[in-house]
């Protein structure tokens, strides 16, 4: 275990803004990475938070990430767009590209916007949420360099292709973020980093054995599936309907690249809140929530939570006592 | 193993129809049943084919699934539409729904359409195909009773909501159709009939063990979703989803009532060949899924398959050869 130091979001925030600055952002976009980074780790999600803060750094230096390129609209299909992400920043993209989908939404009722040619977005839980605060169900999905062996092969074919799902509430969103795979690779990377096991089967090892070891699997980059063939089928059609929304990369092109770059997202936004008069349905939303709190856990299980409520919980902790981080990585970016 | 014989396709539907207008279907809608029931069977899906009809027709004999209604536009919101079920056969109200996405996709890129106050579609991937047939992309998913406990309960809380994700191609379309659970109430159904266990863990037992004995996951009535907390999370959201797209009953109301009725379902379609110029895109679509049966098999797997193939081989195969049809069961509906 490292040790760990609580540090207040501002300060945080203004540190990873002085490092983008060094490495040629803009003052505006320098503030919104950075915000985003802290956001993310102070969420809990330290794996698309901080712990990635350094290898963003270098993929800006060494080019992989443009930092001053902006998005362009390719087609309109009226609540449906093309973007064209020109190999700049994630974060930014994807946050223009579901703003967009909000903005659609408000027209149409639902929006959806591909993006082709974007990078990494870190946590995909980002953007739902900013779909959420403004008061639309959120849905967006990325596809990734391969990741998984298809149901049945030993060779890595397909992407984790991670997810979000946001819904709004009153009290709190509902919030789900996850990959394809069992466990994401940044949860293996958190596991290897502290020496622990997997609590169930995550993947195979080079020997096509099943293993717990997240190091066995990050060595074969075997991850398995959620759900075993149910999963394989789930994250190859996210690859294919990413591909053809965004009319960009599928997880086998991203794959032959040296470094993962040039992904495919899409970006889908649903205006309940302002169009559909919810009040009722959110009671029903509500009740369904309430209902899954009460349930009587399994023996040496904890409470039933529901997506996203770990989230809310870290979130209100760290933004009081500070968000906890590895000093290690810290005195890491303070020199950077 | 029960005696089986193969029926030709048109014999199938003919049955199928004598019967339905025996219990207040019109000419056209009985035709339309029939024809949905045949083809789930000839494509591998007997569950949700012949199977389920004897359950259909008590449930339109006592009423629970009404013949004659009709669906009802209830609100309008531009690409997304929200319409009234009625209470009406499940398969008609569905397809009205898909095909009102198509059209709406038609004009906005991409429609979506909430459908409350329905009944069981019985296959989830007829209407992806039927977007698939339009040249749309077609997703779409439904809600259902509680079937399975969410992650760390021993308690039925959330449907399997099952969905299905269809990606048309010229050479046949990718179909991923599934529920949430990692087996689904008919594979559970089929394995009991014939005596079979499953491969790996599918639920919990009544003591809250986990088995492959589908005879006790059906007693339970606790079904494993797939990747554990994961499609825990995933089938909630979908419940939810529906529940705020359809205006309607979420898993925990519809739980409430004797037998499974007055589900919500999503309907959206993505007009992917009339509208993007696709030619390009397809040509990448179909290198990852040559590249996927082109990849090496797992020590005792067959080749590895994409989601719809198995299929496409069952309908050819049965068009050809006529339907395999339990011998016991065709008796019982010749009598019906």
């Amino acid at each position: 275990m490292r040790d760990m130091k609580r540090i207040p979001f501002d300060e945080i925030c203004q540190e990873l803004t002085r490092v983008l600055l060094t490495v040629g952002f803009e003052d505006s976009t320098a503030k919104r990475c950075a915000k985003v980074f802290t956001e993310n780790t102070c969420d809990g999600v330290a794996s698309h938070g901080l712990n990635r803060f350094p290898a963003f750094v270098t993929d800006i230096r060494t080019g992989l990430v443009r930092t001053r390129v902006e998005p362009e609209l390719v087609n309109s299909f009226g609540a449906l767009e093309q973007w064209e992400g020109k190999r700049g920043v994630g974060i930014l993209n994807a946050e223009k590209a579901m703003k967009r989908a909000i903005e659609l939404s408000r027209g149409h009722g639902i929006g959806c916007v591909g993006l082709r040619n974007t990078n990494h977005w870190m946590r995909a839980g980002t953007y739902g949420l900013l779909a959420a605060e403004a008061g639309c169900i959120g849905i967006c999905w990325t596809n990734t360099i391969a990741l998984m062996p298809p149901w049945g092969s030993a060779e890595r074919k397909i992407g984790n292709n991670p997810m979000a799902v946001c819904i709004p509430r009153s009290e709190g969103p509902v919030l789900l973020d996850m990959a394809m795979s069992q466990f994401s690779m940044g949860k293996l990377e958190v596991l290897s980093r502290r020496g622990e096991g997997l609590p169930l089967a995550g993947g195979y090892d080079e020997n096509g054995e099943l293993t717990t070891n997240p190091n066995a699997i990050l060595k074969s980059g075997r991850a398995l599936p959620i759900g075993y063939w149910k999963g394989s089928g789930l994250a190859l059609v996210l690859d294919l309907i990413a591909t053809f929304i965004a009319a960009g990369d599928s997880t086998r092109e991203i794959s032959q690249r040296d470094k993962e770059t040039g992904v495919s997202q899409v970006f889908m936004a649903i205006d309940i809140v302002s169009q559909m008069g919810t009040t009722n349905v959110e009671e029903k939303v509500n009740a369904v929530i309430q209902d899954l709190l009460d349930a009587p856990t399994l023996k040496g299980f904890p409470k039933v939570r529901y997506p996203g409520q770990g989230m809310l919980t870290s979130r209100r902790e760290n933004l009081e006592k500070g968000i906890p981080v590895d000093l290690q990585l810290w005195r890491m970016i303070q020199q950077m």
